[in-house]
């Protein structure tokens, strides 16, 4: 995992994958899957949708800390199977092998695996409709990852990963974000 | 176009593909471009993040109305410049000849050619994030289109499209929402 630009936090969100969010109570690393997430501005915050439902909810908002991490599309069976038990009796770690690796920003970990991990604090909380809105303070890639396709869930069991890509910048240049 | 359950609209959304989102105003058809949405539950609400930098948001707030519209990947550079004009001073429909059909329970119109329409009513506005809340009044699914790749926007000025789908119903059956 190798620390990358700040900016770069944006291309892992604006495509609209399924995301990793780990967290840590203080005892236990928790990971949880959520795929209603948001870009919402140029300077790094997003929102992510969740609520007492998930159990990692608790933590996210005590701590005011988490990683948002992106898997790739060959861990897809395991961030599904992630997403249908709960960190209130399950140590998702252990029972799904996942290896955390220490953040810089934040005492949640890292996933290691991961195309990206973007470590995050809690800033605001729109409890109405769930919204966590955070912001990056961190951005690290995987440099050895050899699949970089993201995952998109469908909301009916069915997912797609990234396949063709496509360079519109020169079309953009005007609209570009700056550092990206 | 043919119109199909409304469930179905969470399946369009979840994926975080770009979306066109037409308005009307009365007198003219608009259309913008929007990479920033989210789905937020499983009774079709969606919120997308704009503000007074889109000229259709007046539009939208005014009548309280748009259609969400899924281009395929083979549209992406007219999706792409779509978003570098402005309905201030350009007639959007005109200059990308873009074929504007009649919804239902809107005015804003369906977009001939996109993989599906979603026709929707604004239920709240969060100012301090631009955040626009809509509820899906009906969906429709263009059954003539070839291709059904969504497109994703990396943020960067590159863009994928969906690639291989996989199919994990079996596994998250006890956590599929109704009707989908």
């Amino acid at each position: 995992m190798k620390e990358t630009s700040i900016e770069k936090a944006l291309t892992y969100i604006e495509p609209g994958p399924v995301v990793l969010v780990t967290t840590f109570d203080g005892e236990k690393n928790n990971v949880m899957t959520i795929s209603w997430t948001m870009a919402i501005d140029f300077d790094q915050h997003l929102v992510l949708t969740t609520g007492e439902w998930n159990h990692s909810f608790g933590t996210l908002m005590h701590t005011g800390e988490c990683v948002v991490c992106i898997p790739p599309a060959e861990m897809l069976e395991t961030v599904v199977r992630i997403g249908m038990v709960s960190g209130a009796d399950t140590d998702k770690f252990k029972r799904f092998h996942l290896n955390p690796l220490p953040a810089q920003t934040v005492q949640a970990p890292l996933l290691d695996g991961c195309i990206a991990c973007l470590e995050c604090k809690v800033t605001d909380y729109i409890e109405r409709y769930g919204f966590v809105v955070l912001k990056v303070t961190r951005v690290v890639e995987n440099t050895r990852c050899q699949d970089l396709r993201m995952i998109h869930a469908r909301g009916d069991g069915t997912f797609t990963a990234d396949g063709a890509s496509f360079n519109c910048r020169e079309l953009m240049e005007s609209k570009l974000p700056p550092g990206l």
